[in-house]
């Protein structure tokens, strides 16, 4: 009997066995979590960086599977070959959302933190992914407050012309209309920020899909 | 008493805390996996895309987190700006072993399934990671095998002129020199050749990682 179960086993390996894909919604059932991008868009030293970072943390706490995008990892190797004319900065962000989209797909929360100052740019990474997927953040920091911090010393550089097409200097910032969230930063920690962004996740169910 | 101690946790909160960037260790040792890219590599027709398909299913079942780049989801999206000329394959590879290297540093462990026939084009992905994490697993179909099966229709383009720069035919297939996993397929079943890359991984301790 064992023997006969075994050889059918064998034959209908062998015959009958295809290959079934792995799919996303199996992915993000394995993960416990509705996977999403959390695109972070403002100013140069608006906080993105840090919120993000913060986002990210708390929610590998909740023992959730992120992952984070930004100028340390992308500029230095997928888009290593690029530069800074706004031909640039388009393909920039649309390999960006590309590689989100491929990590949203593997089932992972997937954060951006890029200045990405075009609306249209960031409109096209929407489009890309499934309804709810994207979820646009706006780090809401005054100017004056991103050229006081100065962290990078580079609004100084874009005044004195060091810098060319330096966003919010001589280059546009387009605000996000409707953002999923608005993070209006004065006054708040980063800590404060991260955990409006968590709260959201939460309440929309993006942390305990079964 | 409650009170102070809240009070001195807001505190702490708002004073001292600095995000902890989440890092490739932390997010390896919450999915209990060592990450790694399986580079799957052979000729059109030789099975890669079948065996790689084999593997994610037989890792998902192990409640591996995995995931697969292929042409599918690279050719239209991230690298849909890229013709076929060497120049532009050079580069589809240069970008699929960056994203695949953003996968491990997620945590994942990541199959690719393409051609990519020249050796130089892989050893660059290899030295792009960490020692151990590179695994090209060589699917070595003869030719005559792909041709006569050319699941696309593609040999027979390629010998009719067609197409042009076809590996095997009028391109060059560099086959790995010291693959980690050589896997002769003749006579084989998809599964029994996923089942030894699987068995690989499982004794190198790529699964079980606490």
């Amino acid at each position: 009997m064992k023997n006969r179960n075994t050889q059918h086993v064998t034959q209908s390996t062998n015959i009958k066995w295809h290959p079934h894909h792995v799919t996303k919604e199996g992915r993000a059932i394995l993960k416990r979590q509705r996977p999403c991008i959390l695109w972070f868009t403002g100013l140069s030293g608006s906080g993105k960086s840090t919120i993000a970072n913060a986002v990210e943390e708390m929610l590998f706490g909740l023992g959730k599977h992120t992952y984070l995008l930004d100028g340390d990892n992308i500029r230095h190797g997928l888009n290593s070959d690029l530069g800074f004319d706004e031909a640039a900065r388009v393909e920039n962000i649309r390999r960006i959302g590309e590689v989100a989209k491929l990590f949203v797909d593997s089932g992972l929360i997937v954060l951006t933190a890029f200045i990405s100052p075009f609306r249209k740019d960031r409109e096209q990474v929407r489009r890309m992914v499934e309804e709810g997927e994207f979820i646009e953040i706006f780090v809401d920091t005054p100017l004056e407050i991103c050229e006081q911090r100065d962290p990078k010393g580079l609004y100084k550089k874009a005044r004195a012309g060091e810098i060319g097409n330096f966003t919010g200097i001589d280059s546009p910032y387009e605000a996000p209309e409707k953002p999923e969230i608005d993070l209006k930063t004065e006054g708040m920690t980063p800590l404060e920020a991260a955990q409006i962004v968590v709260t959201y996740l939460q309440s929309k169910g993006y942390l305990n899909a079964e």
